[in-house]
């Protein structure tokens, strides 16, 4: 995506953690953007502002709508209303909860797989070709090479959630092969930052604020995961995009060089909140089934081509914090 | 499954291919025995002996149905009619056809994926929780390290088939993980052998019967194959979960040591009918796109538990032959 050329990029999930940080930045840098969402877990107000730009009014267009049953035609009036086409979809709907897929398995099939799906047909059908994806670190499933490559070894799926992003990229790659889409596949650590939604900061800060002087968490505290900041994370993908090769099918990881353990993270939030509950585990080494104990990508295929986070994962720790401070609302808003 | 110990096996494509061989071996084991197939590539003619078999009157249960629409409940019949309940699934019935995936994209997503889908849920929901799973060598994409063995690199897909089974083992792996279920997946090269419906030599044997002068062939003919014999591969299966471990996801290559050339078949072929027809070439290192120009998997997994196929490749295309000489209706079945 070079630049100086301006396109007509459609963002899925649009109103979203992701979406919508990278729905500002395309806005900003001159892109007309289409979003369509369902605001089953995106917020109207991640877009407020950006509706409310006279700037933006020509470049910038909404779509509530369902991506899933065939019922709903938004997705194809969204073709139909682009005048000149649609040059770039960026394909972000997803259930993005890995936690809780035990407790609705269809859920993940059809949001993350069958979604994509969809939306893979609807770009073949509208002669649209190029294609971001928002997959994830988890699935390469308890990868056996730390930190893991993104040629590591043939994954054995872990959760619903890996399995039905694993099956996405899969259903990318093969309309690459066959159909000359041309597409960029990006495996995610957790995202930090602002219109942070779900995850353990915020399951964190909202326990802590009924009870400052208690806090339980799930498994030994010693799992080690990684995160990266928002904003680092969109000047990746934009990065990848513009950058990388003319291959059909560009899959990067996406992370920063470096991990922590839960315990740290909870150490950041307790010391920046002023607080020092007392510390509970319900132990194991995993915190729910499908836990993954150690997540940590290597990320030297994005750094070759100039990407470099600015933010340290502590960094994005507070930032989340102080965002969710700011942004109450947003703790009762699921 | 240990030959003393008797089992209610489901079938799932049990009028199939493979799973009518696995039938009669199952109930020839003294195995109770139920098949659910909605006879789209299925044959009744596949079953015909076994019905009429007085000896498995008791042991043996034929449902028509579709596993794909929630409206067919016969699935459910089949858990609700088994008395003591269903011990064992293996999962065959799927859309087995690599080369037209492009011709109907949703097809593989639902015959493959959204149907395993199914399945794992009835299992789930009744109770069962072993399954065996017929997968591909098409999962690897096109290999970089041949012969390829089952924890080979992380595989790009490059065909609509092999990414709907890679979702499936998936889903397997996810409810062996998050469910208990114990699975076996085994990823196959080309069956060849009696009751083989479709591939390369029932279109050649075709295509001569029609014109023995003439022989076009798909790609530059040296595209290399891996092929199994439709016994060998039944052993293995067997042996695979008589004497794998206790894991919850077993995953085993299943081929021969060796393979051969789309040119070498084409001479087998010939030499056996007698014939010695003019060769064309639509050339090109692939037969069509997304056809791997070299599958050979490493077996060094399943050799390890003690199997050894009984038959080479050009045994297995031979014995494909005499098959559809001696059963030509098979060849307007479909």
């Amino acid at each position: 995506m070079q630049s100086h050329q301006h396109m007509h990029c459609l963002v899925t999930g649009g109103a979203g953690f992701i979406g919508s940080n990278l729905v500002d930045r395309l806005l900003e840098m001159g892109h007309k953007v289409s979003v369509i969402d369902d605001f089953s877990t995106g917020l109207m107000d991640f877009l407020k502002s950006t509706l409310e730009n006279a700037d933006y009014k020509s470049r910038f267009k909404l779509y509530r709508g369902d991506l899933l049953t065939e019922q709903d035609t938004t997705l194809q009036r969204v073709f139909d209303e682009s005048k000149n086409g649609i040059d770039f979809v960026f394909h972000l709907a997803a259930n993005a909860d890995v936690r809780f897929g035990l407790d609705h398995p269809k859920k993940d099939l059809e949001q993350n797989t069958i979604v994509t799906f969809n939306v893979l047909e609807a770009m073949r059908r509208n002669g649209c070709r190029r294609i971001a994806f928002s997959s994830t670190g988890s699935v390469y499933g308890e990868a056996k090479v730390i930190p893991t490559p993104e040629d590591a070894h043939f994954p054995i799926q872990t959760s619903l959630y890996g399995t039905s992003k694993l099956a996405a990229e899969g259903l990318i790659m093969a309309y690459s092969e066959g159909y000359n889409f041309q597409s960029y596949i990006f495996r995610f650590v957790s995202i930090l930052g602002e219109r942070y939604t779900h995850g353990h900061i915020f399951d964190f800060y909202k326990k802590l604020l009924v009870d400052p002087y208690h806090l339980e968490i799930l498994g030994d505290g010693k799992q080690k995961k990684s995160y990266l900041y928002i904003g680092d994370c969109i000047d990746a993908i934009l990065m990848a995009i513009e950058k990388a090769t003319d291959d059909k099918v560009n899959v990067f990881n996406l992370g920063t060089d470096e991990y922590c353990q839960v315990n740290d993270s909870v150490g950041w939030i307790c010391e920046h909140l002023g607080l020092k509950p007392k510390l509970t585990y319900t132990g194991g080494e995993r915190g729910w089934i499908g836990d993954n104990p150690f997540i940590f990508l290597d990320c030297s295929k994005i750094r070759k081509i100039g990407h470099q986070p600015k933010y340290s994962i502590k960094d994005a720790v507070i930032k989340t914090l102080e965002y969710l401070k700011n942004n109450k609302g947003i703790l009762n808003a699921r």
